[in-house]
């Protein structure tokens, strides 16, 4: 027996979701939730954040190979109350407030054997079609996913989790440490989260580099040891490189890409000390046109970063503990209606001043 | 005191060396060792090696960065006989036979200390301006960097210690167990030693694709579970990579691109399973233009193979015991003299049918 | 819907299974099946093997902090042919010859989500109590936990895909490659499995210990370089260190611990090269009484190896591929009645010159 | 030619140092220095620190196998200004202020070449017999292990890498990060130093326990999230247990026995979750009885940790950063007199107040 008052569903009250209906569309409509299983908790969502990935879906209705058939929640980045928990859920109560971990592994495939479930080829991922996301009044999602808030630790901060999440999972693949002085190309969201993750692994000197002069004044305050405006001109290379070096005093021991461009990977393998590495985490140019082999022949390395994995326990952990303040990120806050959404994707995808756009529902 | 009997040049013989003179130009002329430092030893030169480096300093005086400015004595894979050995050697004497590390480290650089000495960048290194290489008669080289052949170990498979140790080298860098299947791309000398490397390390499948049957046809003489002949052309890469995947009947876990260049690297990250990695190994193209994102996307890793470092030991115990046999890969042997130099290095140079080409001094 | 032929339960027929009800005392009784859930098979057991803690239950009806407090089916080296699927299996069909593995893991705690659900603290193994084992004529079991064996690999050797498993993921822990000299303390099933394993992984040197010469000869026709017989007195250690590091003729690198005793782990601790490792796999004494400081001194760590994950798909290929023969460990057969299991027990338990114990059903 | 003003010696003055000439007795002899070669720096000690091993030879005249033959020149943490330097050394002006790492490897061995030096087995330690300390009015050291320290880190605080380098080393051996919560065994000067490189290697919760309630305060003082003053009695392990796990408030991941005795270790192998790892640091019984197999049994490691390798940069950049202070660590200063070495000795060996006791020469 599940355990908990009864749904706003159960009331007559029909559950509301954000459904992306075709090229910058969005409707607020009916979502009809899925039965609640023995290991399910269902979830008053609180706070959603926008991410990049949702704006591609809402100006292209696609990214990659994804392609968004047919009306599709949206949203990933996302916490919430507990509101029913499943007859098997022993660890969480109705009133609990929880971060959401946005993916669900197939547990039966051996990446998910093996421990690493994020390239599970089965996963099912929130808003990514055809799976629904969680731009929603309520969500069933499986209790082992939903991970308890601190009472310092507020919701928006709880949604958030899921960007710090990527930065956390790079910071791991990249293995940083108080030995790793570390760049990081691009000062948007997940560039911004990887600067504070990387501090928090302990990076003695971390320098963001963007295109985008605003963004950097973020990065500074945000405690970035040095930061600087390169440009988009493949041609600056070289001198963008010495630069580079210079600021940051020190050798680049691991780059972190997270635009992803041609450009900003060439930068990134060539400023990065011999026997480095650079994660690739932001997904920009599919093709690359970038000097590899001379990277190689220092050895640096090219790691590759894909979403995360068990991730929330520490993310949490770094919010409760101070370690990391992703508040200031939040530039933007919207309610949840017809009137709102639209207006807040089109400010996520208006870039310069907007860095996270948060629903409040 | 050294310990020893009298060298050829003590009684007046000079010590002769092929040198690079100018473009596909070699002449034997003489060559004046260093003095004996008390942890040196003298060798006699029996055995060596024809490396694609060599080739292309005698076709272009340049390789990379570095150019051939000054004559220099070409040749860095190499064993011979111990001849004299400087007051503080212990641990070889007089007609020792030896193979020969090609590389001389600065102990004293951050890489060195950590034992990633391959990147140290203070290395002199056999034949790579500015430093002379080892086609000479005699040579005067650190002990510790000579390495006694067993009985069953001729001299040259001791030579071929410098090339099977880039594949070990890989292999290492790789992590090949007998849990890898693996692809070589590529199937010239270095290829034809990763494919011979990788079995010893236990790989259960190998598969080797070349431009060349005939070189193809010696990768499955030495082992190659699958071949598969690859055009040069971008647009057959999603058709290869289909056929790959069934020649190797198995997920592609670990592939080394031997070749370096833009087609096998976008192969080989197209092929390699979500979780693998591309080692690259060969350096052909300078720049590439590859599909890195989508690779990183399935967090295939690309790892950067520069040389090798303390692979002798190995390399002498694979060949001692028999799990590797270098010795099918000498194709064409050439003596000592200015007639038949530069012959040599034609012959490497001409492509087809010579895989090593050897010297015997 | 289920698919497969009617079971023999359904047919009204009882299945039944191998209780352990007492102190030595077993009894075929029924063993009523749970219900086939959509991703679980029955399997009909074929072979089933005899592991040294079957024998402790049976002996003691307790094995560490284990205590047998009602009757259970004991058994868990297991192989069969599938009877029945679950609705929701795909890759496995009524027919299909499978090896067992034996551990259920929760999939929820950390261990699981990590990817070492050998550790999880909630695993359902075969045969541990409060679990039922699987020497039986029927089992039920997760689909994803039985491995179809290819036709060149008997029932017999997918049974003892199991100990193999505890060598393969021993070996995974110890790291085990073609530069590994590798000390086997023990001679008895894990020990034999240890050393074809490593074997397999590339060991270019192995010795085997033990204090049955008989045993010891067993090692050698396995494959053992070296094998020496040891006493059980703590006063011999120096003096057998010697000994062993002579037979080696080489820096032991690795030992594995097959035995757990301390005499045994003081010897692998003392014996082992400076850097190296020590891998404790049989759970011998409790507490012992080992000089670990020393070991420590020279970084000689100790590696807990516990059970094993994901193995079976690495066994199962290297007993197709011949890389491993398991054949000559069973040295006694017993069919599935009243009057042969205890004999079976008796005789595994007699130590000497059983290895190991087969049912075949 | 050597660069630097003349030395004392040059002058006439004799060079003098603190010689263990027996049993509890030190004597201010003169101490002839080596002649300076190419490579080397001549340094005018300033700051040297007592460690436990000093005073055990003070005492003893002996530690594990080393043992004090004829008089020895005894000190291995310290700082000075160099005075002098080698013909080729290029880093380095008679003025700099520089910390001295202690040990010089053999570069020859398989361990130096691999980067392990700290294992090399002919390693020539300061003050480990039959080699010279450093407590000098002069040393004459490599200059590749004499590091410039910063203008806010003082001399004493340089000699202060030593003991700092075994925590910085431990903690990489133990893999520190964010994510580790940290017991540490002891709160003398390793483990308080274990305690303040946990913490920067990101630790989230560190608890330190002892046996004296006057450095546990000091541990607190120093940041120990909690604290617990333990027994010297086996029997009270289980209940002790119980306690550091609620005082940790969080599962231990990694131990650090920074004391070696069996209590210690077996305290530590029992407290520490399943998976996590126990770093062997402190040197106390040769032999021990611990719960190893029921250790083992978890997947618990034991890692050993001896001295350390390319720490000196990390220790000096962490002492700049302000993230770690180890000035609260010097409990007594005394002057370089004969009055006063063997004052110091006794003050540092007798317990209880004194931590850090160091000289000022």
């Amino acid at each position: 027996m599940s355990k908990g008052g009864k749904s706003d569903q159960e009331e007559g009250e029909e559950n509301m979701a954000a459904w992306l209906v075709g090229l910058n569309t969005l409707k607020i409509q009916p979502f009809k939730l899925p039965p609640l299983g023995p290991h399910d908790v269902r979830v008053g969502m609180k706070a959603v954040g926008i991410c990049g990935s949702d704006v591609h879906f809402f100006k292209a209705l696609r990214l990659a190979d994804y392609v968004v058939k047919e009306p599709m929640v949206i949203g990933h980045e996302c916490a919430g109350i507990i509101e029913e928990t499943g007859s098997e859920v022993k660890d969480l109560v109705p009133g609990d407030r929880v971060a959401l971990e946005a993916g669900i592994g197939c547990w039966g495939c051996d990446f998910c054997k093996e421990g690493r479930y994020n390239i599970c080829p089965d996963m099912k991922f929130f808003g990514l079609p055809p799976f629904h996301g969680s731009l929603a009044r309520q969500i069933v999602h499986p209790a082992y996913l939903c991970f308890k808030l601190p009472d310092n630790v507020s919701l928006e901060e709880g949604a958030l989790c899921e960007p710090l999440s990527v930065a956390v999972h790079a910071c791991r693949r990249g293995n940083i440490s108080p030995e790793t002085n570390v760049l990081v190309m691009g000062a948007g969201p997940i560039g911004l989260v990887t600067l504070l993750a990387a501090r928090a692994f302990g990076a003695p000197r971390i320098v963001t580099v963007d295109v985008d002069g605003n963004r950097l004044s973020i990065a500074k305050e945000l405690g970035a040891d040095g930061v600087f405006k390169v440009s988009t001109n493949m041609q600056d290379i070289p001198k963008e490189v010495e630069t580079i070096c210079n600021v940051m005093g020190a050798k680049v021991d691991v780059s972190f890409d997270c635009a992803g461009l041609s450009k900003t990977m060439s930068t990134a393998l060539s400023v990065t000390r011999a026997g480095g590495k650079v994660c690739l985490v932001g997904l920009g140019h599919n093709e690359m046109t970038v000097p590899l082999t001379t990277a190689a022949a220092r050895e640096v390395d090219v790691i590759g970063v894909f979403r995360y994995k068990n991730t929330w326990p520490l993310c949490i952990e770094l919010l409760r503990s101070g370690k990391i303040d992703v508040k200031p990120l939040i530039t933007h806050r919207f309610g949840f209606s017809q009137k709102e959404i639209e207006e807040a994707f089109e400010t996520s995808a208006g870039g310069g001043n907007a860095i996270k756009v948060m629903f409040n529902l």
